[in-house]
């Protein structure tokens, strides 16, 4: 993935630069999610979600099978995941969220992968304690989203492994080392479990069609820097009696203050899914990229840019109002609004998401044994 | 280990040639099982085992720290295993003949591995449909060997995993590719299962601390090419809170008319716990390399070699009686004995030996239950 004259790394474990999604699709071979496909989609769900319309979720691969199988009245799966080596932040509720729609939408099924092994295997201080610990805080922000219990299955890899490793080696035994070095840029001083993993993120892609005694095949959303582990299973699903995962595939939501995805490592800049409002106001304020100019006089005379200021980028991810955003992109570009305006206004959007998603993660507390798949 | 200048190789997956046991020892690191080991060992068990009597279990590692614990009154486990790719045949029971009698006088447990995902990882052709079914017909020969039901426990790694992947895992970060690739010479071009194998057969090592809830010790009684598996397993064990694995380590079974040791690759010359006793007696007088001489006159005149005569060498690993088997090897030295003779001994002896472990196999059929560990 490291080219030099890229400015931008996207793999599974790093992203970062000014991610250009248009050349990004053409280099991971998936396709934009175009008009054709959209209007389909939209007549099973009704009003598109806003990450739709918007085009956050903007490239897909074989969604339009899972359709057409939906069409002839065969249900998919959901399948999306969470590999737990930290507190759960803003930018990873961003592919549950619109998960949840989906399985409102298609009244359909979520397997949820708790991978907990694969952040113990990369990073070397991590233990199993550790992530083990971070699954069950992480599982709470899960249930916290809303997802139907009924039709939904948390699990953890290293919980669950005795329905998953026999799947992961059919995989796996189709995987040679060469095309996972060149697949994830993995050398040979990398550990075998860092190798082996990728075949047990396949596994999720097999298990409705072992669950149900029939081909069923499964939706995948996800950001963009995951598709990759499903190439690989793409390339050897078939062949051993699976469909292919489709998946539908989301930009990042940007750093507060840099380039790339909002990321874990950079703790204080981080928006975690338990802070209070005054953390909240505080990280916006200090750190938010402003679009804004040097001088209220300045601002008011040229107007403020909405497409480089993080505070607007973030409401178009946690605003659901077209009509108010469109008002305040069209104020903030006139001078009319104010970047410190602007910024109260995420400030009050993310504060009340979060309220909600809070008590929400509260109460997850009493329900973990509806979602938790032990065995 | 493949030298130009050696006349075999012994890996997990090939031995062939004249194997020197002499040079093996030094190569593989391991210990001979001198007078000092063998004395201490005698206090707990009185009369040796013939398989320690003629040097057919010919070295160790760590048995001495086995034996320091034990003697403090820490029991250890027994840990062996079997890859289940096709039938059984008598080469494979010594160790597990062995394993029963360390069990008989040392009362401890046994874990028995059945690595059903071994042999399809590493063989194209094989399918997991075929080593369940081969794990099954194996199960029967394992119990025949005469097990303690409440002391044995047997399992399947694709069955067992939920219970075995995460300390693979464990072990998994701390061996990297090139230790494998040096360690067992694998190439990019491998399969990532083959790759991440060994972080599995590790775990049996490690089960027993954790079903004792304390460090408890492990030992491995298996065939000298498996000591290399557990030489990584001994360089991750301690650093993960698990003693060292001790091995104790046998020579194989000679071919019948070959170098290395008796293959289930080629059939016809193998006999399998299941052969009748006409199937028996035409192996071994169709194929059993014979020391004897070229003519009856010659042989009275000069004598046989029973050094290099394979049925004389099986004699060693089926005829319990030190005395019969020295008369025999002074009979056909002397001349007194005749190839034919010798051969019908070995018949003898053989079909005498089947006809009860076949017995003993029916009757296992009832008993599965008692021995696998299913989850």
């Amino acid at each position: 993935m490291k080219k030099k004259d890229k400015k931008y790394i996207v793999t599974p474990w790093e992203v970062s630069g000014d991610v250009d999604y248009g050349k990004i699709i053409k280099e991971f071979g998936v396709k934009p999610l175009d008009n054709n496909i959209i209007a389909r989609f939209k007549k099973h769900t009704g009003k598109l979600h806003y990450f739709l319309r918007r085009n956050i979720f903007f490239s897909h691969m074989y969604l339009d099978k899972i359709l057409d199988e939906f069409e002839k009245g065969n249900n998919f799966y959901l399948y999306t995941g969470r590999a737990p080596s930290g507190p759960v932040h803003l930018g990873h509720l961003i592919p549950w969220m619109f998960t949840k729609w989906l399985q409102d939408k298609f009244k359909v099924n979520l397997l949820f992968q708790i991978p907990d092994e694969e952040k113990f295997l990369f990073n070397k201080e991590t233990t199993l304690e550790a992530t083990k610990y971070w699954a069950k805080e992480n599982i709470l922000d899960i249930i916290a989203v809303g997802f139907d219990p009924k039709k939904t299955k948390i699990f953890l890899d290293t919980e669950y492994a005795g329905h998953m490793y026999k799947y992961a080696c059919m995989a796996a035994k189709k995987m040679t080392f060469s095309t996972i070095k060149s697949t994830f840029g993995l050398k040979d001083s990398h550990n075998i479990g860092i190798i082996f993993y990728t075949a047990m993120q396949s596994v999720p892609a097999f298990l409705p069609t072992v669950m149900e005694k029939k081909k069923t095949g499964v939706l995948i959303p996800c950001a963009i820097d995951q598709d990759v582990h499903f190439r690989l299973t793409r390339d050897v699903a078939e062949s051993l009696g699976f469909p292919k995962p489709a998946t539908i595939l989301c930009r990042f939501l940007p750093a507060l203050s840099q380039g790339g995805k909002m990321s874990s490592s950079i703790a204080n800049t981080t928006i975690w899914t338990t802070d209070g409002p005054n953390a909240v106001k505080g990280k916006i304020n200090k750190y938010a990229f402003s679009g804004g100019r040097d001088t209220v006089e300045e601002h008011r005379k040229k107007g403020g840019n909405p497409d480089i200021d993080v505070a607007y980028q973030w409401l178009t991810f946690f605003e659901e109002d077209d009509k108010k955003l469109r008002k305040i992109y069209e104020e903030y570009k006139s001078g009319k609004l104010l970047s410190g305006e602007l910024k109260q206004i995420l400030i009050d959007k993310l504060n009340a998401f979060l309220k909600v998603h809070q008590k929400n993660r509260e109460k997850a507390k009493n329900q973990l044994d509806k979602f938790i798949l032990r065995d």
